[in-house]
Formats: C-alpha cells, sequence, structure tokens
C-alpha cells in the first residue's frame, strides 16, 4: 500500500507526560483511507488530524456499521518503538467487519497504516514509567441513505493518543457488580466484535454500577442469566484452587489479545486454564469457602485488573483480603515488561517498528 | 423552544415525484440542536441542509451512541400537511435515549420541531399517489473521547427526504426467511429502542436471506430461538383461525407506531388480538393445516407488507395462494386513507400542520 504523507503546518504542544489519563488527547496525524464500491480502498494517507465532514444521511450516524480496535505502541528502553500484537487487532478487526458486512481492510495494509503512523508520530509515545502510545483504529459507513442495508462506502481511519499510566500508585483491586439486569451479547449476536453498538448498549450498567459505588459489572450470559462472561469492557480470569477459569470464545465474548496472551504465560507456566462455561453460584460458592484464591479483567488499557470484591444480588466475596493476588501480579509484571521490552519476549509477541 | 431560520442561498432542484425510490434525496433544510452537559439543549434551528463536522475522535464514531425515528408528513386532498401520531415517535426517542443513558430532546419540542421543518419544507412533500415526506430525527454523541461513558455532547437532527409509493403497481406479497443463525434482540438489551447497534448487526441476516431469494428475514427470540419476534425491521402479525397474534412488548420487540395502529383498528372491528409469544413450530403447523390466513409486517416505510411464503429450515408455508389477504388489504386501505386524509379518522391520530 502506498501511503501518501499530508504535512501539518502548525504541530501541537504535547501534553505533560504526568496528566495524560486516557484518550483525552491525539496526536498531529492521522491515518485516513476510503472505500467505494466498485472501486476498493483508495487514498491512503497520512494528514493532519482534523474534523471528518459527514453528510446528515451517512449511514454510520443512523445504522451503526462502525468498528474499532484498540492498540498501543510503547517506547523501549533503547528507544526503540514496540507494536504488541498488531496482526492479532488487524485480523479481529476483519472479524468484526465481517459480521458487520462492511468492507474488510487488508490485514497487511493495517500493520502497515499502524507502523507508519507511530514511525511518524514516534516524538507523541510518552516515555515516562508505564505510558504508552493508545492506537484507534476506526471504520464507518459514508453512504448517504436511509435505507438499512450493507453501506457503499467506508472511510478507515487511525488516530493517537498518549496515555498516562494506568496504575499512577501501584495496581489495585476494583469492586465489581454482577449484573443480571442489563445483557451484553448473546450468541447469534455481535459480542465477538468490536462494534459500536456492543458499547453503546453497555453505558446504562455501568452507569448503574458507578450508582451502586461498583467499578465495573460483571456480564452473564443473555440466554440463562447464569454464566460469567466479561467484566465491563475486559475479559475476566478467576483463580480457583490453582486452576484458572474464563469465559470461552464461542461467539459472544470478545477474543481479547491480552486474553490470548495471558492464558499462553498462564500456560508456560504450567498453570490449567479452563476456558469454559462458569456459573456464577459456583463461583460465588467458590469466594464462600476461600477457594476463589485471585480475580482479574484483562484488556489493553490497563493490561490487567484486579478484582477484590464481587456483589452478587447483595452477597458479596471479598477475593484475597482486597489486595492484588500473587499471580495476578506476577502476570502484570510480566505483561508489561515484555510490551515494554524490558523483559524476554518467549512468544515473540514484541514487534519493533524500523 | 425558540427555533432560529437560516435562510438557504441557493435550493434544490425537487426530484421526479414518479422516481422518488426511499431515502435517496434530501430536501433543502435541516433542524439542528446541541446538547451540552451542565447547558442542556441550544442553539435550535432550521439551516440548510450541509454536511456535519466531526472531530474523529467523537463518541458517536466509536461507540454508537446514537438513536433515530422514523415518521411522515402527507398532503391530504385538501392540501394540508398531515402528521401521523407524531408524539408518539417523540415518546419512543425519549425511551431510546434513556436507554443508551443519552440526553433527552423534550417531546413537546420534538413535535414542534417536526411540525416547523415540515412547515418550512411543505413543497418538498410529494402529491403524486402514495407518496410522502420521510422524516427522519436522529441524536448522536459528539465529544471528542475514546473512553466508554456517557458522551458529555450530543447533536439532534432532523432530516426529511421524499419518497415514492412503497407500491407502485398495488401491494404485494413477499417471501420471508425465518432466522435461525443471527439474532437482533434478546431480554436486557436494545430490542426496543431504535438505536444505531441493532440495525448494523442485523445487516448479516438480511443480506443471506437475500442470498437465498428471501426478502427479509423473521427473527426469532434470542433466547430460545422460538417464538416469532419482528420481520426485517418491521412488527409482524399473523391470523390463524380468524384471531390475530403478534409479538408482545416486553424489551426486544419495537413498539411499532403502526403495530399500535393496526391493533387499535382490528379491536375497533371487533378482532381478537393476542400480544403473545407464537411458537415458530406453532405458526408452521397452522400453514400446514390452512389455519394460518394472513400475514404482514407493519412499518411506517410500507404501512403493511403481507407476506406470502415462510421457510423455516427448508420447510416451505405458502400463506394465501401468495395473494394478499382481504384483511390486510383493508388493514392497509383504511390505514393509508387515515394517514393520507382520504378516510375519517375515528381515533383523532392525525395531526393538521397550521
Ligand atoms: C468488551 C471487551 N472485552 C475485552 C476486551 C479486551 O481485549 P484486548 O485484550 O484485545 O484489549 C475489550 C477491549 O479492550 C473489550 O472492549
Ligand atoms: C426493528 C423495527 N421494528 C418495527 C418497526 C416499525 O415501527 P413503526 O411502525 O413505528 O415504523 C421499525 C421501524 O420502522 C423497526 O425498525
Amino acid at each position: 500500500m502506498d501511503i501518501k504523507f499530508i504535512k501539518s503546518e502548525n504541530l501541537k504542544t504535547k501534553p505533560d507526560q504526568n496528566a495524560l489519563g486516557f484518550g483525552k488527547y491525539f496526536s498531529d496525524y492521522m491515518f485516513v483511507c476510503e472505500w467505494d464500491e466498485g472501486q476498493g480502498w483508495h487514498d491512503a494517507r497520512i494528514q493532519p488530524y482534523a474534523p471528518i465532514m459527514l453528510n446528515p444521511a451517512s449511514m454510520v450516524l443512523h445504522y451503526a456499521q462502525e468498528t474499532f480496535e484498540g492498540m498501543k505502541a510503547y517506547k523501549s528502553p533503547k528507544n526503540e518503538i514496540l507494536l504488541f500484537r498488531p496482526e492479532m487487532n488487524a485480523r479481529r478487526m476483519a472479524n468484526s467487519n465481517e459480521r458487520l458486512c462492511m468492507a474488510i481492510f487488508p490485514e497487511a495494509d493495517f500493520v502497515q497504516a499502524v507502523e507508519e503512523l507511530v514511525k511518524v508520530e514516534a516524538d507523541w509515545i510518552p516515555t515516562a514509567e508505564g505510558t504508552s502510545l493508545y492506537i484507534r483504529p476506526f471504520m464507518f459507513a459514508t453512504e448517504a441513505s436511509v435505507g438499512v442495508h450493507p453501506s457503499k462506502k467506508y472511510t478507515f481511519v487511525i488516530v493517537c493518543s498518549p496515555v498516562g499510566a494506568y496504575y499512577p500508585e501501584g495496581v489495585n483491586p476494583v469492586k465489581i457488580y454482577v449484573e443480571e439486569e442489563y445483557v451484553r451479547a448473546v450468541r447469534g449476536g455481535t459480542g465477538f466484535t468490536k462494534c459500536g453498538g456492543n458499547y453503546a448498549g453497555s453505558v446504562a450498567a455501568q452507569a448503574k454500577a458507578e450508582k451502586l459505588g461498583y467499578t465495573q459489572v460483571l456480564w452473564l450470559d443473555g440466554v440463562e442469566r447464569k454464566y460469567v462472561e466479561e467484566v465491563g469492557t475486559m475479559n475476566v480470569m478467576f483463580k480457583i484452587n490453582n486452576e484458572i477459569y474464563t469465559a470461552p470464545i464461542e461467539g459472544t465474548v470478545l477474543p481479547g489479545v491480552t486474553r490470548d496472551s495471558i492464558i499462553a504465560l498462564l500456560k508456560s507456566w504450567g498453570y490449567t486454564v479452563h476456558e469454559t462455561h462458569l456459573a456464577i453460584d459456583d463461583l460465588m460458592a467458590a469466594g464462600d469457602k476461600g477457594e476463589l484464591e485471585e480475580a482479574f479483567g484483562t484488556g489493553t488499557a490497563a493490561v490487567i485488573s484486579p478484582i477484590g470484591e464481587l456483589n452478587y444480588r447483595g452477597h458479596i466475596v471479598t477475593i484475597n483480603d482486597f489486595k492484588t493476588g500473587e499471580l495476578t501480579q506476577k502476570l502484570y509484571d510480566t505483561l508489561t515488561g515484555i510490551q515494554w521490552g524490558k523483559v524476554e519476549d518467549p512468544f515473540n509477541w514484541v514487534r519493533v517498528v524500523k
């Protein structure tokens, strides 16, 4: 793919690395490419970050034909730019787009676009402990038509946002509310994709949990409201009697890159990992009996988020005395170590951008 | 609400009333209003139809916090502008927005905005037999932030599109494929709202049905994949042994304005209407025994769409010899007669725009 470069006339002042937060600042450039039926992808370019003009009838504003990805670029101690398994994001986006009948951006071009953009924006990758450059590829339907059908036009964009350390004061457990009223996904739906609609539908449950004093929700399956699926926008894992349990990838749960990597690490350390249906009653019972040793969410933003408390129908289980578990901490240290190029990368996950 | 009027410098040439199609042409003006946290709704205006500028990080492009409505304006034989139960669309949009944690546009302001816009666009309401002005109110999240949370900014827009007669050659039955793989909605999800995500997720099933030679899908419930819900983007009704069956409004099915109106008409004519769970097996059995006398979808676009054939797992049932049923035709004639101001309106549904 040939990517045209359009220079920006004035660059932004970079924000303070100690007050980045998440997704608040955006870098100077963005990657843009358009697709038209009959023509395919065209006009790939890295151009100044600028507003997008949309016809009010653009399908994305009505029927949410839109998908996205989330990944990070890191600066290594040797000042190299590192990406973590970007080909998995490329593949997942293709899967999302297939489910939504959208155009598919070729996986190799996806990785190339990310690489070229982060090279241009190398100075935007923060270097303070725990910081990184969050990369947001996204695609949306732009045909101006109010009939429901696959759009004949799409735009693919990648923007970058320098993000702060997720745990400036060290990894800390959170309280999770088990959600029974709202459902995130159901088999036959779009749960395995990163499509906008999944997130729009989930905001109400999150707001409810926050009102009750919880950080996030634990989603149950949409059919029986019985089996554990994800926590907020992360996959979730439980250590029970020294074995690990997580929901299987069967169409409702997002196949997380972090989830996949954590499972590989755990297996390499000799742990048994059950990708299986875990009933919420069994989970709470394990908690009551003291067999639920650790619990944590996994995702690109926080990497690992330990769970200190579960509330299911008012029944409360505290996990590991509301302290980060030993295995949780080891997984966090190892995975972030690999991602930031500080420890050995036995799985060849890290890609150095040349 | 005070609505500012911004005049357009050049008006468009109106399209040929006999080749309007659906949702392809848009009128000269649009209604726009913005909401900001702390400030509320502001800058209500009717302005020239023009592109919308969005920051690439606008939440609507990532998390699909977006809802819409669909309604029509008609020209009566006396040349009055008529709306059909616009307060129901206003209410439904408020319900959609509540579910998605979006700002709510006051219902009276919604109706006022629609009325003022159609008055400005009176010349855009086509007059040929069966044509109307389709009105599309929609709202979307515009805060520039890539964290998942309720947006702090929204834009509400109304655009208008002159649309052709849905059945230029008379009402005609369609073939419907009963969908078992894909699911549209599940209890606890967003099925009862008009949010974009519901439609993005449904395109794949529609594409599959078309490939198999069918016009649309019949959706089954997401839990047991057993009970009949909707057909495509319409509610669905069945006449079995002279009684009417349609899915109940319990969170998965859209509460259609047409559905509600048809039920009222049917009851006023003495029919028994069951708003109940109808199993697909029972429906097909009724078809086999010759007890399924008529079937039709209901929605604003087509008003009524008769179903001539159902295919469930390869088992085919033909309804009323693939001809429009007597009751279906009577409902269509009565409801469109009321909507276009040609027959008496016993329910006071029609609103004359003064
Ligand atoms: C719903 C959901 N589950 C899980 C994840 C974790 O996926 P990943 O590890 O690829 O970031 C995400 C994304 O961050 C998500 O949005
Ligand atoms: C999913 C769905 N069901 C049913 C309907 C019918 O609703 P109404 O009669 O209000 O147009 C619509 C909208 O047209 C719809 O999108």
